[in-house]
């Protein structure tokens, strides 16, 4: 009879049998058609249902291990013990120095994730799950059509721009959406970025060996005679909030931008919306695809910010001309968004909670940034430190006068303080001057009494240098 | 005094009245500085709730549209017109002929999605949101840690290979991960495919214009001096269970495809084991991978098939030296898979539920495959064609004797059925013989009644040839 000492951990009592057994046919222990006790039998002996033993049987026997002899009971099968492969992979991680252990960690890319609509998505979850037909079909590759109808609708509304849904393709996040668009292109084509810019963005098209030139700044967004300057034709920007700057390119600047994409047939413009919903003062301003008449702009954006990160759903929208090539050559690329999320999120849009999210997220983050501001003002920082890119986005940035980047982040970092500096952001080829060093603070992850006593503790180690 | 006409539609009233009040400002209607109705008034002009005026109110404000004065009131702000850019995309999507309007489709890739455990899935689904603790933070990139461990597991279990959950990387579908690969490896590399072959790799390969090789297969697997004559070093193939040709590798060619890779230093094995859940006689053949002792397995699967695809979770597993480069330049990329998802398919998976569900499944499409065979031979075809590929999978071969492919579809599309050529899967270089013509039908996507039907409406078409 077999014996088994069940253990006491989540595997099932069943899946803990089947495995005995299995081990024991594949050992020799049980031999070809030796036959196996009853399952009323077995049950007893080992005192548990006689379900439990018919479950492992049958697996057993799905898998080929015994067979099934009506009226008989189960029997061994001949068994060919070279399949059987020792196992030898000896991986085991190296244990890492985990560096990022700071009590306080002014991170830029923290989500309040407390904020995060849980019992309306929650609701919509289960409706969704009750509806529950066309959940488990493949998706069209672009994405689920009503949820492109509703970003459609959406940008319409908010952006000022017109995306037919048919334009819009939707991707587990922007990085997985330039990585297509790096396809689509080849990499014959010169890509140009904002420096300083968006760390991924530049490892991204490193990665994938496509030629980069590094465009600068001023006050108005990239500087065009630069970029002409070089062999750009696909330039990548972030006209409604630079990172880190945190720059809104000007109208004319926008127009410059687009008569530079319109000299030339090869010549395109992504445009990465990402951090628009986070303007605190002014009118929202439209999306540069707006100004597009020429099919030269592809258009970015994400729920990563405005939601959760651990959602992936980003989208794109294809100009004509680009959608054709997606049309002709992409579509066997599988959609990457489970359409469990993507139906929930067009409900989410569509019955107008996305919106009131944004709300109330922008009066939060908008709170926190008075937070930071205003404790700069009671420490009397402002004669020797002053604050930028703080109307939009959910970090700013703090100049120094006569103090080096490197001065304002060892301090911190002294005192268990994490700040970023914005000299990480610029390209190396670039000589950036760091006299008056500039650090980056996110104050997105904070609860607002927490955010008031670290930005004290940041400010008393900086008056202190 | 404002007056709008509400629209019977599902956009939310306050939206509805926010637009309107938008649409004045933008045109100039309502000018800088005039100030708006009070919410009593408004709402009672207009018959709605103070509420929806409020939310109205409050979003124009919180987008500088109006600013709200202590006990005044509500203004209009300064609005700068050449913000807003009339819109002027004319895409409409042409009208498509669809070309897949069959009666009978015999597909190969089907899932039959009545099959998948919705109240276990809902069951867990309603406990990780009730959890929520981790659902919303940013994933590990290489997946949720836990659904790591789970699927190590399983592996150790089912597939007889021990893969460290360290060495997993979970993404939104092969498709995805092959793409990573691609990039790990660079473009320098030669990779070979298996010929023929699943569409949808040498697709991807193609559009990331990796140079590759095609390797044809005798009835052990791929053909090793055909490969050796080659200058591959990176080799694609699926010993479990060869698409479309159903060919399982035997246990000396996979040693032989292990000796290739061991001779040089760069070359590699990519192991698609996607339907090795799927074997319906004999024992299950433990994976490839098992016998590698010099790290030059990559290992990949998904969940696809045995749950749905519009789940989008597949996995690879990287040898040592591989995941040393992936940890020190791709460790950026965020996972593509939500943490819900990989949070529920995690307590599926330990809980049993996964292996319940494919011992179900898996009856069910081995009776589908018997309905298959048996039709064929109640109708007396045996004579003029003859099985193949029919022992795991979700489809199985078909050759005529004397009849060519060609020949075979048309009569089958001239009866409103859809069948596959066994050549469309090679590729064109190779000139592969059609006069024994061979058809791929899938039975997986049918009810058994359903199916019975359409196989004797096929029998009857091949008969008449």
């Amino acid at each position: 009879m077999i014996t088994i000492v069940f253990e006491n951990n989540k595997i099932p009592l069943y899946a803990q049998l089947y495995s005995a057994i299995k081990r024991e046919i594949e050992s020799g222990s049980l031999k070809t058609g030796e036959k196996l006790p009853s399952k009323r039998k077995l049950a007893l002996h080992l005192k548990i249902s006689q379900i439990t033993v018919e479950t492992a049987y049958n697996q057993l026997a799905s898998e080929g291990y015994i067979i099934s002899k009506a009226r008989s009971g189960f029997y061994v099968q001949p068994f060919d013990n070279t399949l059987i492969v020792p196992n030898t992979n000896t991986y085991t991680p190296k244990n890492k120095t985990i560096s990022n252990d700071y009590k306080i960690n002014f991170l830029t890319n923290a989500v309040d994730t407390d904020c995060f609509p849980f019992s309306v998505w929650s609701k919509l979850n289960r409706e969704i799950l009750l509806e529950n037909k066309n959940l488990l079909k493949a998706i069209n590759p672009k994405g689920d059509l009503g949820l492109r109808e509703s970003i459609s609708k959406y940008l319409h509304q908010y952006r000022g721009v017109n995306i037919h849904p048919e334009q819009i393709i939707i991707g587990a996040g922007t990085e997985y959406l330039l990585g297509l668009i790096i396809q689509i292109f080849g990499t014959d084509n010169i890509f140009g970025v904002e420096n300083p810019c968006y760390h991924k963005i530049t490892k991204i098209l490193d990665i994938n060996k496509v030629h980069t030139n590094y465009i600068p700044l001023d006050n108005d967004g990239i500087i065009i005679d630069k970029l002409k300057s070089t062999n750009t034709n696909i330039m990548y920007v972030t006209p409604s909030h630079h990172f880190p700057l945190g720059i809104v390119t000007t109208i004319p600047r926008r127009q410059q931008i687009i008569s530079w994409a319109n000299e030339q047939d090869n010549r395109f413009i992504l445009e990465d919306d990402y951090d628009s919903e986070f303007r605190y003062s002014g009118k929202p301003i439209p999306a540069l695809q707006g100004l597009d008449r020429n099919n030269k702009v592809i258009y970015f954006n994400t729920f990563a910010k405005t939601l959760a990160p651990s959602l992936r759903i980003a989208y794109m929208a294809l100009p004509e001309n680009l959608l054709k090539i997606y049309e002709e050559k992409f579509l066997f690329y599988s959609c990457t968004v489970p359409s469990f999320e993507q139906q929930i999120l067009k409900k989410f849009i569509d019955r107008g909670h996305f919106e009131q999210h944004l709300n109330k997220i922008r009066n939060i983050y908008k709170t926190r940034r008075d937070i930071v501001i205003n404790t700069f003002s009671e420490n009397n920082m402002f004669d020797r430190f002053s604050i930028s890119g703080e109307k939009a986005g959910q970090h700013l940035l703090i100049q120094a006068k006569n103090i080096s980047e490197n001065v304002l982040i060892n301090a911190a970092k002294n005192a268990n303080i994490k700040v970023y500096g914005l000299s990480e952001y610029y390209s190396q080829n670039i000589n950036y001057n760091t006299e008056n060093g500039t650090i980056i603070i996110g104050y997105s992850g904070f609860k607002n009494d927490e955010l008031k006593t670290a930005v004290n503790k940041l400010c008393k180690v900086l008056k202190n240098l």
